[in-house]
């Protein structure tokens, strides 16, 4: 349960919805150096630390073909994150942002996404660079990474 | 439930777990010109079609700063695709590949992501450009677009 404690001044909590409209299935975890959350990086471009995705061997199947790629998508569960904070204040920033201007992992679906390399596929285990997460965060999909597509490279932040 | 009358061949279907373990918030939907799958492009790269977001009120404060950013990742629920594929036969391919290998909608948590570019904000709805899903997808997750992260403008694919 959110503890209300731990909202820094400026930070907005909302009342969530009192239920889910969807479910997901974890598919496997990510093995990463990061004992904590105060271990990890702020981001995958300050990693280059080596990760490994374990994927559940019931979906084993599905890695099939994904080595004709040098990338993907991983989307994981923020397993840790509150979910009701609507503002925050980054310790960056100083003042309040609204979530969804945010890459925080709190928010109404605590759902990461990183775009990873892929350093080795085998049966149930891949080998990537770029990952950011807590030891053991669970993960809910895999997908092959499209520049035509997913990379911007002029998109525009402040 | 899935229709087993509807696999390809070649197609493989698995047995998916009989919980969920962890569950999601519809926090809006997005409504664009395509009613049926079939209307749909391919991907965001054959569609320059304006799309919009509907946010639910409650969600509201967390767009705030987004017009700071220039594009937007939307993850949204593929409501309409079975889950429970995990080698699948994309027409154009001719023969099975991993759903790990796929961007189909077909995959066990069916979360697919678009990147868009922002057209306009207003108090719970956002004009973008690039969708290329069914009127009326719910959505899940609006996160600005980093280019220093997500944008690998070299990465390979087959």
């Amino acid at each position: 349960m959110p503890d209300t404690s731990d909202i820094r001044p400026g930070e907005v909590a909302i009342e969530l919805p009192g239920a889910f409209d969807a479910g997901v299935y974890f598919i496997g975890r990510i093995r990463t150096p990061f004992k904590t959350r105060a271990d990890c990086p702020k981001n995958t471009a300050e990693s280059r630390a080596i990760g490994r995705v374990e994927l559940d061997p019931r979906y084993a199947a599905g890695l099939q073909d994904l080595a004709l790629y040098s990338h993907a998508v991983l989307l994981y569960w923020m397993h840790q994150a509150r979910r009701d904070l609507i503002e925050q204040v980054p310790a960056h920033l100083g003042r309040p942002r609204g979530t969804f201007a945010l890459r925080s992992p709190v928010r109404p679906n605590p759902i990461a996404l990183a775009v990873v390399e892929l350093v080795g596929i085998r049966a149930t285990t891949i080998d990537v660079r770029n990952v950011d997460c807590i030891d053991g965060t669970p993960l809910i999909d895999i997908k092959p990474y499209f520049a035509s597509t997913d990379s911007v490279a002029g998109a525009k932040r402040p």
